[in-house]
């Protein structure tokens, strides 16, 4: 059914409200209150303005709804069943329960959730990407609505993204922010001064819309008028938390707490009782997302021996992977330097510059990730930290991005520790589903890059800013999860492993080695997670359980406990020499400052010795 | 010398300007051009605004400097020579240098920087907690002066910053923003649109002063006025990048580079010829920071076997460590979560609610600890991977910050993924010189909490949820470092080793284990970083090399890398069950969720079980 008036829409309110309740007191826990103050923006919502085709939840033409609060969750689910999509009864005894899909907080598991929330100040960067599919990728008229939390405003991130939906032009986003002037512990910065917020708003180039969000005319009027916006729209709605309950609306205290049983019976009589609306809305207009033209794939070739960075690889890959249409890229102002740009040229229409907001960078390429794009987005590695909360949310919403972190390490040199992704590989390794690779040569990471826009999840390349040989020929294949034994003979006493520069000086001490008659097997292990174990036990076997490894890392979380923890996992523990950066690096020559950390050649050298000696 | 007439300064900022030319062609590298632009500006601050006193930087009345744009380190280290604190020899032959205390971007290796910059976006919101140090726990009328690159104000934490800023009016803070409108790759978003600026900055309640960035008149003037403001002032300063050398000055492609030798000689005959001036600037007022009493600490007590979560127990036992004048207390607006409360209860004057703004957070710790206080930041365990960036730079900064994340793995339950931290210990231990501490307890956690109070670095506990049992005695000790074995027989054939949730694991699978006469050793790690090897030796040792390691965190660099790693560094290499969360994790409660995840008793039986039977 339509619902005919704006008063049928509060009773769809007050049924929301009901189920709000209901649900989470028979699950034990949840968040009422928070739910009670947005229902009534989010009533008329559902049945006058989200267009969706509730049996089609994968219908291109759908507007999309993000709970950046997240912890609304029951009112989330009391709206789908509303729209009838799933049943009081499943509601009622699932909720938060082990193994429902109706979780805590949202999670992509249900069809109609873009991306998993709960981690404050996430669903509208996500709901930007998301806007900004629709706008220049799908080219298709869906809109964007966000109901964000008033607590989360204090997150920069929340900034973040109504400065890139202003500067994009989003007039297909709308943020609706419930004021309901209590955060969790207590009142909120700025409480219900929606000038402040309104100003704020406006500064950052968006239309504020300040309204009583109880008033169903002013929330019917705000929400019609986002549709026709040029720019993005925030709905600044004033509301009261656990409005509608005379016992706990707009009172301290009752964050995250479902009612007891008999007070939750109270409310349902003083908010009119159960009932059992369904929703349906407008549906979604005609429409096909743009078709963006695909051709080959033809990726560049590199001549053996010829120095070319990996960061400069990962570019010219990028640019020829292009060639399929649904390929995009995002970066973080630095497209000279992760050579990112090379994408930009070939592909100025799927080229997103986020200027320098890394959180915004990787949810932009979420929130793509649900419209079927296949992101690619590009920082310095170090600046990937920025990022980890949204990368970590991206794993739980089931997302699809690649990320690629370039300037690794304390290769970078002169520019200091500031710019040295030290810690990345351990951060990445530990993301749910991850795939971390750091390849060594040119080739490696042209086919590489090839191989991660095929990749399913949280896909990390790690790229290196200095030049270093081309190590092998055009043909190779270097599969996810496999490695490549670069020098070998049947006499080899020892193995060198490495990746990326530290791969180099592998290379290096093995030449040196064997000017002394000493013979190790070196492996390139381009695929961190997952590794190659078979390779690692091969080598293991082959060279007396001795075994090198020099990371331009930490020693923790990276390349050397990935082999420890793989060969612990396969039963055969062994004996590793774990080279890593250990102290505070400074300043200095690349090769100085690999030398000071104890990663270079000669160190790889003496570290065979000892092993061979023991 | 004080230079007299702003005709002076404006040839201390052409000297300025030289040095910084050729102080990066001599090193090769560096950020000239990003010198230049703010050059007027800080000539100005140095010579009549900065109130230092460069013989004793140590001074507590001094003013603080921070280069949030730490790129334009080569105007920074020319400052100091114009201060006469750094030779000029030194500048043009280690700068950038291998060894060098004048490393590529600013850090504390020199007495005059508070804390390393170069990550862009964090230099101001450290400056935000040196400015509530100033004005709430030192209560002295230093001022903190920051200089902000343009391109930075996409980040959110920028605003995070401007935001506390204003809420804790902090008068006592000047950020200049060096608009020169270039970024690294080209424009920046908004250009020269001082207007835009200032509509932001006056909404987030602080002060916009738009100035002409190169008329000495209006910075002498906007730098006056910041000194009796009672809001935090922003001074817009519209500059050309590279000012004062028509052949790079507001032209594109001369970020992060320096001019060629002969490029510099041409510059510098265009800014007049290199200069030797010494200005001292104003001293900084008399004035002893505030010594808040100090009492005795007594930590709370537990009954053994009374169930605490070791959340209370960090709330209680940081209450009790606030006895010491120097203790403060942050919190990201969970503090009723967390448990920070309990501090905010018996010292509401050293206590600061940073809201749901986590960068700003672990910021303002850091800001705390450059003025020698013992800051205590407390969030969801989860939600610190949103700080990451900021946590890795910290220790760059060698701050000293102790950091307490609650609700850790999937032992919070009905919350979902979200909530989860289960990559925090990978993330915290890969940070330069960090200590990570999981308690199991309360009493461990109130001894640790002690322990953390002296410990520097960057030191981080993670606590638990829900109430497990006491399992110590109150004079039992706890060092960092350290570890405990619960329980161990002469016969025991098998470790089992946890720590928080799991190691209450550990104990009831021994139990279970137990009854089928299999005798187990249980220990306690709850110290993951450093961690026990001469403890996981010596269990090895004693129960055949079989050891159990049960996690709530996924496998990656977690407390089973940890123990990988002790081992294998210490040259005995064990065959160890790794339990760890490997699928994502929905809702549910503690014990589904735990059984789910393969870390529950039974599991660890189970693993003990196969270790004896291989």
């Amino acid at each position: 059914m339509t619902l005919q008036t704006l008063e049928d829409v509060g009773e769809l309110a007050q049924q929301l409200r009901v189920d709000s309740i209901r649900c989470s007191t028979a699950a034990g826990s949840g968040h009422p209150t928070s739910s009670m103050s947005a229902a009534d923006v989010m009533a008329a919502l559902l049945a006058r303005h989200l267009r969706y085709d509730w049996q089609q939840a994968d219908n291109p033409a759908n507007d999309h709804l993000i709970f950046s609060k997240g912890h609304a969750s029951p009112l989330l689910y009391s709206m789908f069943k509303a729209a009838g999509v799933i049943s009081d009864d499943e509601l009622m005894t699932t909720y938060r329960r082990f193994g429902s899909v109706l979780e805590g907080h949202p999670t992509p598991v249900l069809p109609w959730v873009d991306v998993a929330t709960g981690s404050l100040g996430q669903g509208l960067p996500d709901g930007v990407g998301v806007a900004l599919a629709g706008r220049y990728l799908d080219e298709l008229p869906y809109r964007v609505w966000v109901l964000c939390g008033d607590s989360e405003m204090a997150e920069g991130s929340m900034w973040e993204a109504l400065d890139k939906a202003a500067y994009y032009r989003l007039g297909n986003l709308t943020a609706i922010v419930d004021v309901n002037r209590l955060g969790q512990r207590g009142p909120t910065e700025l409480g219900w001064d929606l000038e402040s917020y309104a100003k704020r708003v406006e500064g950052f180039g968006c239309r504020a819309v300040p309204i009583d969000g109880h008033d169903m005319e002013e929330i019917d009027k705000a929400l019609s008028s986002a549709a026709d916006a040029s720019q993005p729209t925030v709905i600044l709605a004033r509301t009261r938390k656990g409005r509608g309950f005379s016992e706990v609306e707009d009172r301290e205290g009752w964050h995250g707490r479902p009612l007891p049983a008999e007070m939750a019976e109270r409310a349902i009589v003083e908010l009119g009782g159960q009932r059992d609306l369904v929703a349906g809305g407008p549906r979604p207009g005609d429409g096909t997302p743009r078709v963006w033209p695909s051709g080959q794939v033809s990726l560049p070739r590199y001549e053996l021996g010829a120095k070319v960075a990996t960061r400069l690889a990962f570019g010219q890959a990028l640019a020829a992977v292009g060639a399929r249409g649904n390929v995009v890229a995002l970066d973080g102002e630095v497209g000279n330097s992760t050579h990112a740009e090379e994408f930009a040229k070939a592909y100025p229409e799927r080229y997103f510059e986020m200027y320098i907001a890394e959180q915004q960078l990787v949810a932009a390429a979420v929130g793509m990730s649900v419209r079927g794009y296949v992101p690619f987005a590009a920082t310095f590695a170090a600046f990937f930290t920025r990022a980890y909360d949204f990368i970590r949310m991206a794993a739980i919403s089931q997302a699809n991005i690649r990320l690629c972190g370039s300037h690794a390490g304390v290769e970078i040199g002169a520019d200091g520790p500031s710019q040295m992704a030290l810690e990345d590989l351990a951060m990445m390794r530990a993301v749910h589903g991850s795939t971390v690779l750091y390849p060594s040569d040119a080739v490696s990471t042209a086919q590489l890059v090839r191989e991660m826009a095929d990749r399913s999840g949280i896909v990390y390349m790690r790229t290196t800013r200095g030049a270093y040989p081309v190590l092998y020929g055009p043909d190779e294949t270097f599969p996810i999860g496999g490695s490549k034994v670069v020098r070998s003979s049947p006499a080899d006493q020892v193995t060198l492993a490495g990746a990326g520069v530290t791969l180099h000086n592998c290379l290096a001490a093995a030449e040196l080695l064997g000017r002394d008659g000493i013979h190790a097997r070196v492996l390139d292990l381009y695929s961190i997670k997952p590794i190659d174990t078979d390779a690692l036990l091969e080598a293991a076997a082959a060279t007396g359980d001795r075994l090198v490894v020099a990371e331009d890392h930490y020693p923790q979380g990276g390349i050397g406990e990935a082999v420890l923890e793989a060969l612990n996992d396969a039963g055969r523990p062994a004996r590793v020499a774990h080279l890593a950066v250990r102290g505070l690096p400074g300043s200095g020559t690349p090769a100085e400052l690999m030398d000071a950390a104890g990663i270079s050649a000669s160190h790889v050298v003496q570290a065979a010795r000892d092993l061979i000696a023991a």
